[in-house]
């Protein structure tokens, strides 16, 4: 579905968030870049910050109309704080996420575009106006403007897990690991152990052999807040071992 | 819960991701941020990045040593992509929010840290063996490397989420146990028991002193799957000056 999603960023300009963008996408597996009359790019400080990711930026489709952008998408979401007069439905990047990946399932040649404006200005009423959704990231109420790398990180991560979730819906028939089982230990080793722990806990005169019930209470209750793997169990009866030996 | 959100970033290369942390934090609403030994701060370029989040900057503290930025909490988590020899429990971002957004409920008091490695090589083994939890965004395999600020946005959005979900749902639901933080053991405690218990572990002849290592690493991870309680840490204390003084 990563091929589906086509991020835009429009009259961004500051092209160090170009770069940052262009390597948030690729981090989360997307690589449809379209940039809306940028101020500057190409831009040695936009390669600077994609670090590692300048595939994703020559491969970004720059484009001097909005229109263009948006010509081939089915689905428009816009990013934006502000309510609008006339406002849209309004979804968190999590809701849209969900929202998204269902449509691109149900229409595998489909494709969701997601705006994002100017750093200063934000999402133009014109821009808004072209989309499907309006997405709201819940920030901190009295400093809620984020950067636009921040911003496409958080939405392509909530797409990401999104994408990832629907995936592990779909093939829900998989193995299951039985390695895991097989490393941990069992609760007839736990109570070697706790009788081990208790005879030489009571040979190094820690524990009054006529009253061990409290004590051995806190201490089964720390051994067991996990259960232990059979590596570590081993350590433990070591120490107790070599503690023997050594009185 | 916001203030009981500590996040601290190791030897960061760069004032810019600082500064970009700062305004994420802010946006998030957070404000606990702590730098171990940062290359170049105080910095205009931290400022300049923070654009409206100085006061993140400002309150920021700067210490030596990762032991001092993690003293006060009582869980700490780090984010590192890659898997150990001895791995940590795996969390993701939103697992590990969940998890953290019910810890600091039931314990008003209690402290989370949050750890991020320096830019280039990210979180050391030694930084992760103080960590109960390992955070792990689940980034495109191919290229898994995020920026530090944006790893920084994923992790205090995610946790932003689970907080606001939190508070949602418990709307006045029953009284708020204030006592359970001061019940549990901090870091710096954790690390006298360390001590205590790798000095005990060397008279008793079941640790090597010239190759603590990897056995210690061991035992770090098993008493810090779940944070510990005073009381407990006493108990083990206890066990171990009697060891001493039955040798």
């Amino acid at each position: 579905m990563y091929e589906q999603v086509k991020i835009i960023l429009i009259n961004t300009t500051h092209p160090g968030n170009i770069g940052a963008t262009a390597r948030s996408l690729k981090n989360m597996g997307f690589s449809d870049l379209c940039l809306v009359a940028p101020k500057h790019f190409p831009s040695d400080e936009a390669i600077a910050r994609a670090s590692g990711a300048e595939d994703v930026l020559k491969r970004a489709v720059v484009t001097d109309t909005l229109e263009e952008a948006i010509g081939d998408c089915h689905w428009v979401m816009g990013l934006s704080a502000r309510e609008r007069r006339l406002s849209l439905p309004m979804l968190t990047p999590r809701t849209a996420s969900s929202l998204i990946t269902e449509k691109l399932q149900s229409a595998p040649t489909g494709k969701v575009a997601l705006l994002f404006g100017q750093e200063q200005s934000g999402l133009s009423n014109e821009a808004l106006m072209k989309c499907h959704y309006q997405i709201n990231i819940p920030a901190n109420p009295v400093y809620a403007s984020l950067n636009v790398a921040q911003a496409v990180q958080i939405i392509s991560y909530e797409l990401r897990m999104a994408i990832l979730e629907k995936q592990e819906a779909s093939n829900n028939n998989g193995a299951i690991d039985d390695t895991l089982a097989n490393l941990l230990a069992t609760a007839a080793e736990m109570e070697c152990f706790y009788t081990h722990l208790s005879e030489t806990l009571i040979q190094i005169q820690f524990l009054d052999p006529k009253r061990p019930g409290f004590l051995m209470m806190h201490l089964r209750r720390l051994y067991s807040k996990q259960t232990l793997t059979k590596v570590e169990l081993n350590i433990l009866h070591g120490i107790l071992t070599a503690m023997k030996n050594s009185v």
